[in-house]
């Protein structure tokens, strides 16, 4: 496992986005009964250590393919866990895999613990020489900004980065995250937690090591956050499958097309089956995931100021 | 690995308290440089697969003891995902050790995510015939009643429960947990949504499948949050290491003294390290991990309803 240059991960995020031309993130969720057949075909539902090779082989196959066309690859740890420590370790050899590659990877875990705790997840994840040695990590902030700092510190010591959880995607999201306290949505308080966090670490390109999680389901809180979050990066999900578009993103980026990166999941690794790829047939998945890629950067570009890049 | 017998969740707890004659939990925290030296000693710092071994005996090695005491332990996902893949083996092997010998398994992975995402969690962890199949898993509610309902769909069908954070045991748990929206702090809020899935999900015992955490270094909140929830387990930390006393979880307990089960890790765990068990030497360090979580059940019983067990 190569060690991480350490210089901050906003600026290395920014070269990756600037290289590449493009915001996207590819979110690595593989789902069992979503794989395409070839990959699955011979190998028995259950059987945890076979499903999990094949898990690893198809993340392996997607990294191939959009390690020259987009900055990062964000492995979701719910559908490695869900198949054990076999599946842990998939997940540990896609991340390697896809460093090697020249992709940052951002490990989606929403994890965090209160002290001692919380360091021994961001050491596991994060830290120098650590189990997975992901590039950054998505973290909930309900247990207050002393359960963030173990993992901030981990960060910034490394070169790596954090999402925190401020507004998410899902129709639900809003019942805690909109209730209003001193005049502001609790997504706000978070929201003002992650910019004093991301003006303590920020690099070079003006953004911190700290960034927040807001979907792209809610655009008008988009550009609020945006608004209240100058110097956080944003990872925003809920793109594509979630139902939000190019326009519903525009608001998150900052006026050189830099600021957000956009993840798409289930859009861009099972392409395949979505209908205006299956023309390619399930043999050539991979050219389905090529153009799902390239297709949702085209979109981006048109519509949103990632097109400056 | 042991199927679940079908009941609810809630009666399994309320039995095996009656049982133990005490809410004592057993909180499973390996940390390297704390470990009982008979245990480390020929391992190197940094072979993460002996480590992992070094604590899946130490786990084992205090199962054998607090089996015939108490009646939960609750592993501490982080220190074994700080391992990789080796910490997640010997997790599993903890897990399914301590039920084998008759304890509940509260797993305490502050796991969510959204939809799918948050099913494969819960299959992962409380599914049948999941990977590590605990009895119980502890999840935050930031992301909203939507991402918890995948939660206690499994938890129900398999007889399992979840314990939802409230009021986190942290000196800056109130910063977003305190906010108040609508006359009420947020734990209340979240503290309603508990209250309506354990009466969603109650058992004979009158309690339900899902419950709380809240944290024993804040007495006030901890009764007010069990008048707030009648139904609702509480699982409580923050007893001994963190601070509170036998006194400060008093208000936590129903009139029979069921309701809640009070978490202890380093101060039973590493007893040999406190200054009142020192005297057992660290070769019987198993013979303090007794004496400790005796004394624990000696004091809850004087100073709480506990007493009635």
């Amino acid at each position: 496992m190569q060690s991480l240059p350490n210089d901050n991960f906003s600026d290395r995020l920014a070269a990756a986005v600037r290289r590449c031309k493009t915001p996207v993130v590819v979110g690595l969720d593989p789902r069992w009964q979503q794989l395409p057949e070839p990959l699955t075909s011979g190998v028995e539902t259950g059987n945890r250590p076979a499903m999990a090779q094949a898990y690893a082989r198809f993340c392996r196959a997607i990294v191939d393919v959009v390690a020259s066309l987009a900055p990062a690859v964000k492995p979701q740890a719910a559908f490695f866990e869900q198949l054990g420590p076999s599946g842990m370790n998939a997940l540990h050899e896609v991340v390697d895999y896809a460093r090697r590659h020249g992709l940052l990877v951002i490990l989606d875990g929403k994890r965090n613990d209160i002290g001692s705790t919380a360091e021994a997840y961001a050491d596991g994840f994060l830290g120098e020489g650590s189990a997975w040695q992901a590039d950054a990590l998505t973290v909930s902030p309900y247990l207050g900004s002393d359960s963030l700092q173990p993992f901030v510190e981990v960060a910034v010591r490394r070169g790596a980065g954090l999402f925190v959880l401020a507004k998410t995607s899902n129709p639900g999201g809003g019942q805690f995250q909109n209730l209003v306290a001193d005049g502001r949505p609790l997504y706000r308080h978070v929201a003002d937690e992650v910019e004093r966090l991301a003006i303590a670490t920020s690099g070079e390109s003006g953004y911190g090591a700290v960034g927040a999680v807001v979907g792209a389901t809610y655009p008008e809180q988009l550009g609020e956050l945006r608004a209240a979050m100058p110097h956080a990066w944003l990872l925003v999900p809920g793109y594509g499958s979630q139902g939000a578009t190019a326009r519903d993103v525009a608001g998150a980026f900052d006026a050189a097309g830099l600021g957000a990166v956009v993840n798409n999941s289930r859009g861009i690794i099972f392409a395949h089956a979505r209908p205006e790829y299956q023309h390619f047939g399930v043999a050539r998945w991979q050219d389905a995931v090529s153009a799902a890629t390239r297709d949702m950067t085209a979109q981006l570009a048109s519509e949103t100021r990632a097109g400056k890049l």
